[in-house]
């Protein structure tokens, strides 16, 4: 571990604070940084990413080692080792984003007062945003470029195991800003793994973090919900729905829930209960709950699905709110709409539902009465991503209500003022 | 005071969560009542506080000599007074919001995706909104207009003072609610005075609250902003700036300033610093200083403004980041534009800041560069004020960075889900 890292801890909450204003100067010169010299430094770290490889798997294999000796298992160490493949897609996330458009600026809507004076809505940076995140070192290149082009500073906090690594990359995007005359501080590392740093970033830095985005484990992001002072984007769990009415298409349906429970277990889109309508209950059961255990799939069932198949195992009350992440589904016969709409509403986790039925007037219902960020009618759960929305490059997923709701991008990544220009107009 | 007010304290955290588990309820029903149904309640409630007048002003004189007792001063007890026409105004608020279109279900945005699903942004309401508000009576039914409107249940925590006035009213809402068929819960004014009440609604309600709004005095904001676990609308307050440039039309200035400051001096969105460029020293500094202070306005100067004019008061730190609410301005001489935003970045309060120029490229810069809710070119700071920019009525402003930012009207107390249809689309 470098020395910094491990400097004692009295030093640590004013070393914090005055990395939140450094942030917030860095932010406030960042706002108004034109979209090419943005864009230049970009592609100048994506560049720098692979001209330096070998330094960063230097790293890279410091912080396995440390990971290794502490008793990580196999999928943390995977998650945390970078090769040339994971360095280049790096570099690539990082000029994919050079070329969305640039948030800041766009003029959301305008309108013309019967006074004359024009009023426009325009986007512009959030401010400082605090990214706490675990394993992934990429996490660095992904945050910083996706802050970077929204006009927002950065503080990133890695995880411990990965923070070696998190360092060099840190460092040879800061010379990328430096080089194109854009505030080093935009994008700065927590120069420690002392945990007391997160409660400092949670509380806000005295006022310098707008909003922080934690990414990885389900501990992590419980414990920045519970206990942050700022906005959180973030969503605990993905406990996603698929509702199968009567008149859905049979074989459409099958495709649906195959692939909302099946084509990756692990993202937070995934489904993790079917409900199937009563009416449905007699043609769509049997033949759904089938093709799940035939495609390897654990079905866990209340008592009617039980006896559509001896394979099925008896659900119990912990089954409904659960998030598996798994090839493990729930299934549950519902009587009707309304029975549908108030189990999500129960267990669900307000992140993605879907309703595969040929009934539009029942498909509008449930999409308006379903109270979650993501509603889709005859299409599978795992387009609940930033990239099959076409928003380009995301942040994570948010299911809290306010200021971004869904996939994170840059437009999430950003606020708004309202501009007015006139000639001279004075309120009587 | 009412045997329900003077309940012991013990019962209140219950009391309150009970609350927020019904108001949650009622939310979920409101979210998706009709337009239709919604409007003939507000309607219905107009007709019934007319026709209630006497009512509403018998309590209104009960809480009137509660406070006169308290030794509460003339202008509180103006603020807390109702007679017929402050009820007629109340009635018509309610008509308006009625008249204003539903933002619930309004489609923000939509696009097909290359896969042929079809997605929207469609305004969902944010839930249940908490109102904290001190002596105004009126807050009860403005804020339970907007709030249903919008599809959100409201829990209302009224003043002390104007606790009867308050309740009558309520009662009187929630009348209507039923009649009309929408929950009852949907209004609850909380039916205690016992502070720790708010208290509880600023941890919320153990999830029930989405979002605190707080109206009164700048004590109960601070209380409101420091305190709260969830998020807030508000300002505390309105540090606005008039920046004068050398390129100025003088009348223009002279008009604008004289509008900025002293129109209503009592308002958010008045003028309390005057910044005049030193290049525009030696032509609009003493015009615009003499023109303040013929119209009554104390001038407090720095050292060159006090040259311009005798009767400037000399300027201390302490008026820099003054809101005086009140015919008084502070008057400081800027080196250019860089110097202008790097004052209001110091002593803003990201609130409300107008330019005054003919240069239109300064202008520009002004207003991307200035971080306030509202920027504006040749305009008075007066026009901070969701009826002058055409949104109808207003809940308040906010300077958060989050979600709301500047006015508070039916569309900024929705949030959004993403509606996608498909026909079977699966991901590959």
């Amino acid at each position: 571990m470098s020395a910094i890292a491990d400097r004692p801890q009295e030093s640590i909450e004013p070393m914090m604070l005055y990395m939140g204003r450094l942030a917030r100067e860095a932010a406030a010169e960042l706002s108004h940084a034109s979209t090419q010299r943005k864009n230049a430094a970009l592609e100048a770290m994506a560049a720098k990413l692979e001209a330096n490889a070998a330094k960063i798997i230097e790293a890279n294999q410091h912080d396995i080692e440390g990971a290794r000796k502490k008793g990580r298992d196999a999928a943390f160490l995977d998650r945390l080792a970078l090769d040339g493949k994971r360095i280049a897609a790096m570099a690539k996330g990082l000029r994919d984003i050079a070329a969305l458009p640039d948030p800041v600026g766009q003029v959301m809507e305008s309108w013309a007062r019967p006074n004359g004076l024009e009023i426009s809505r325009v986007r512009v940076p959030l401010g400082v945003i605090g990214m706490i995140y675990e394993s992934r070192p990429n996490v660095t290149a992904d945050a910083a470029g996706l802050t970077l082009k929204s006009g927002n500073a950065v503080i990133l906090r890695s995880g411990s195991e990965s923070f070696l690594t998190s360092l060099v990359i840190a460092n040879i995007l800061t010379e990328a800003l430096i080089e194109h005359g854009l505030p080093e501080a935009a994008i700065q590392l927590v120069p420690t793994v002392d945990r007391s740093a997160v409660g400092y970033m949670l509380a806000g830095l005295g006022g310098a973090i707008d909003v922080i985005v934690p990414r990885g484990g389900k501990s992590l992001v419980a414990r920045v919900q519970e206990e942050a002072r700022v906005p959180v984007f973030a969503h605990l769990e993905g406990v996603c729905h698929v509702y199968v009415q009567a008149s859905a298409d049979l074989a459409m349906a099958r495709d649906i829930v195959l692939n909302a429970k099946l084509r990756r277990t692990g993202i937070c889109g995934a489904a993790e209960t079917l409900l199937i309508d009563s009416a449905a209950a007699s043609t769509h059961l049997e033949p759904l709950v089938g093709a799940l255990i035939e495609a390897g799939c654990e079905v866990r069932g209340d008592p009617e699905t039980q006896r559509a198949d001896s394979r099925v195992k008896p659900a119990t009350d912990e089954d409904w709110p659960k998030e598996y992440l798994d090839a493990i589904i729930a299934v549950k016969v519902v009587d009707g709409l309304e029975d549908a709409v108030a189990h999500i509403a129960r267990y669900g986790s307000q992140h993605t539902e879907s309703i595969v039925t040929e009934d539009t007037k029942a498909a509008e219902e449930f999409l308006a009465r379903v109270d979650s960020a993501i509603v889709l009618h005859n299409a599978s759960t795992q387009f609940a991503d930033g990239g099959e929305f076409g928003m380009g490059a995301e942040i994570g997923i948010a299911t809290g209500r306010f200021h971004a709701r869904g996939p994170v991008g840059l437009e999430q990544l950003t606020t708004f003022k309202y501009v007015v220009r006139g000639s001279g107009q004075i309120r009587p």
